[in-house]
């Protein structure tokens, strides 16, 4: 078995695993150098935490254990296809490749349905199902120059 | 005064404090009955935890303040306009209604390039610039098998 395979069963035996334990069916782990360094569940339900997908788990975990916010050099397995807010935050995170093993069509036909968001997210502001109201731009300009004229601050 | 004016305000001077603690330029807060019920500023560098914007971490401390993963009737302020990882949050959490002061435009100009995961989401996954791999779709199937069997699940 390669260790691409060992690492999909992996994440698949952690989401099974979370399922019997009353958690989301999804488990992700992050590789650097051969190594696991983190493993992530599904806890929504579990910690009454909308964002707790196994993703975002294994890479908040992932990011405190190197003690650093740049993921670069890691590989996240996950069970299923990352969702929009997965996704996005691989990117935040610099992380270098993602295998995935179920899709979103899948993940869709277990009553997921990250699809609704991919949709969301492609429509203009104002066509969207929830409302995003611009408001008092004007008022906010002073943090982006307080941000820009600040000599000592930490880049990401 | 009007109370939207009030709450920008409020997160326009969340985000200035952050600033000036080391944090990102951002806040958020979550109102639930005309009461603010959480407050999140963007952590990540103060936390090395690349999913800690402001929204993120005011959605995690709304849900864990009501006990509760679903932030049906919340309306979110937030100092920006959210990138796709919080707006995806906003939508697991449901959140009922989204106002932003700075908008994507004003964060890339200051750095920030939420603009440029909003172009990746859009793009088939080969033509993606973090590669995203499906492999061994098959063996993930007994996952959500195992999940639509499970009689007692908590949906969401």
């Amino acid at each position: 078995m390669n260790r691409t395979e060992k690492y999909i069963n992996h994440v698949i035996q952690e989401a099974i695993l979370n399922i019997e334990n009353n958690g989301g069916p999804f488990g992700a782990i992050i590789v650097l150098n051969n190594k696991i360094i983190s493993t992530g569940v599904n806890s929504v339900t579990l910690d009454n935490d909308p964002t707790a997908h196994a993703e975002i788990n294994a890479i908040r975990k992932a990011a405190k254990t190197l003690g650093k916010f740049d993921l670069t050099g890691c590989i996240l397995y996950s069970s299923c296809e990352p969702c929009p807010m997965c996704l996005s935050a691989i990117y935040w995170a610099h992380i270098n490749k993602v295998y995935y093993a179920s899709n979103r069509d899948d993940a869709h036909n277990a009553g997921f349905d990250d699809q609704f968001i991919y949709y969301e997210l492609d429509k203009p502001i104002k066509d969207r199902k929830i409302p995003f109201e611009n408001i008092y731009r004007d008022k906010a300009a002073i943090i982006f120059e307080k941000w820009k004229n600040k000599i000592d601050k930490t880049l990401y």
